[in-house]
């Protein structure tokens, strides 16, 4: 079971998003629309859409009215990854070529910056001055997070509000968003929507917690890549920040996480000194209470199969076994 | 003189966008907050404000409404010059380090995309999503725009045709958009806002024609880059593409810009024959034709002080000698 398991009620809906996420690319250029359709074509779990549909369905059976936001949604999140992709030279992504690979960083940054535009113009059709503050203010945000995971590559002082902060950007922002979004175009109150937020809050930070210790303890056919990648590009997570204050070989791993050479060349071994430590119990404790408290979040909202939903998705990663 | 001096009777309101543009970079790290503050101060000519302030100016005296629309348009200018930067890997941009080559890659692209995203967030101050959909709209054409000119460098066969729907995606849309969106925040009715938009269009096509030739006939300390810059890329414009059907030495230039050896290495030679051709005078005819279709335009509009400097501006560019 995974957590994509959890999206089955809404599988109807998310077959909707996909194809309007097809449609929307709607350049006559045949270059630009290859390399977009590509970055669509690759997948991903379509966590951000999932949410506003989810969000939405709290408030009305009908969720047609959101389709648009969840394409645009999800249309930020694949513009930054096709960035991301141009930055850190990546060949794959869930186990397929990268638009960087097929076409080259003129191709991939343009197609990130066509397809966030194209994102603003479904956002625009909302006629809501309020959405757009909020997508914007995350975006600039998330650009932030972007920059301090970068500045804090093989730094192994950092501390465990410095990996919240990070991650908070990095994930939990744009999950935010999704949750108060879906609730803000829908016939919701001023509660539900920031209800639905803080919920969208705590559940990405559990969320990505959790992916952050599969890249411990997974194996490379579930990651769609190598087990170890966040070690071997010096990013250090949960686990890695305990380990190097409390684990037994905390100085070695300050030696080996310190080097980008080191990290590159020895990744088995530093993942074997981390796994070896408390490191992922801690990390799996500190997603649970992440997601505990994001079930939190849903008592004031209408009880309805949506709300299920949600509250199945935090405690399945509250409850999921390694 | 050049066209900087054009807009002496708007430069306190200049002042005022410069010192907005300052101010508007409000991230509390350091890095981001340097690197973005590194690019405003980088200057410019600061066209698209210009072009907001006196749109709006033929409207009301005081354009204090305007200010956050002018700075918005400069940074969705400036986050396009920082992308293109990484991809062309630009060392200097009007003589100055690029953020590219003080920060790298990374802090580039995350730059670019924050102060797109803060544009987006000053545009959603004026509670409009027509406005939203006019400037999303142009991002997602001038990206269009940017790979089209990728397509073409080294493509001697491209026609007029081709250069000029790429000058418009490049440089026509976005001056159109800014003439547009300063009369759409202001007290106009619809003929005036298509009139300033064709204007603005015009105009910027008649720009970017002259720009385009003052590479061939300009000295290195006007353009602030070596002569010949374009045609070192293999980007062909408008005198070379003249040169390339109709010049003496059309068979001999078609071997040489169609090699991106050659290109770069023989550039001096190549623009000798494109300036021996009549390609630079042909050239300057288009910019002429394009000025006045841009001054016809505002006929239309209130007879004041703000007028006669858009007039003055069209003029000027239909008058330059070379």
């Amino acid at each position: 079971m995974t957590v994509l398991d959890m999206f089955n009620p809404i599988n109807k809906d998310l077959a909707m998003v996909e194809e309007q996420l097809i449609e929307s690319i709607d350049t006559e250029l045949p270059l630009l629309d290859e390399a977009a359709t590509h970055l669509v074509k690759a997948g991903g779990k379509r966590l951000r859409p999932a949410f506003v549909l989810l969000a939405a369905k709290l408030f009305s059976n009908s969720v047609e009215h959101v389709l648009p936001m969840a394409v645009a949604l999800e249309m930020v999140h694949m513009a930054s990854l096709v960035h991301d992709d141009v930055i850190d030279n990546s060949v794959l992504r869930r186990g397929q070529p990268t638009v960087k690979s097929e076409w080259g960083n003129r191709i991939s940054l343009y197609t990130g910056n066509y397809v966030l535009a194209k994102s603003l113009c479904m956002v625009a059709t909302y006629q809501r001055s309020d959405i757009l503050e909020v997508l914007a203010n995350a975006s600039m945000r998330i650009c932030e997070g972007e920059i301090k995971q970068m500045q804090s590559c093989y730094d192994v002082h950092q501390g465990f509000k410095d990996y919240l902060r990070r991650i908070e950007k990095k994930t939990a922002l744009l999950i935010s968003v999704s949750c108060q979004l879906g609730a803000m175009i829908s016939k919701s109150n001023d509660t539900e929507i920031t209800a639905l937020k803080k919920y969208g809050y705590y559940l990405g930070m559990a969320f990505q917690v959790t992916d952050d210790i599969l890249d411990f303890v997974a194996d490379e056919k579930t990651l769609g890549k190598p087990v170890g990648s966040d070690i071997r590009q010096g990013v250090i997570t949960l686990p890695a920040i305990y380990a190097l204050k409390y684990g037994a070989s905390r100085q070695q791993l300050g030696k080996l996480l310190s080097s980008p050479e080191l990290c590159f060349n020895q990744a088995e071994e530093i993942v074997s000194l981390i796994t070896e430590s408390d490191g992922i119990d801690y990390a799996y404790q500190v997603s649970c209470t992440f997601a505990e408290k994001a079930m939190q979040q849903l008592n004031c909202l209408p009880d309805v199969q949506a709300k299920d939903a949600l509250y199945d998705i935090a405690a399945f990663i509250s409850g999921r076994e390694y």
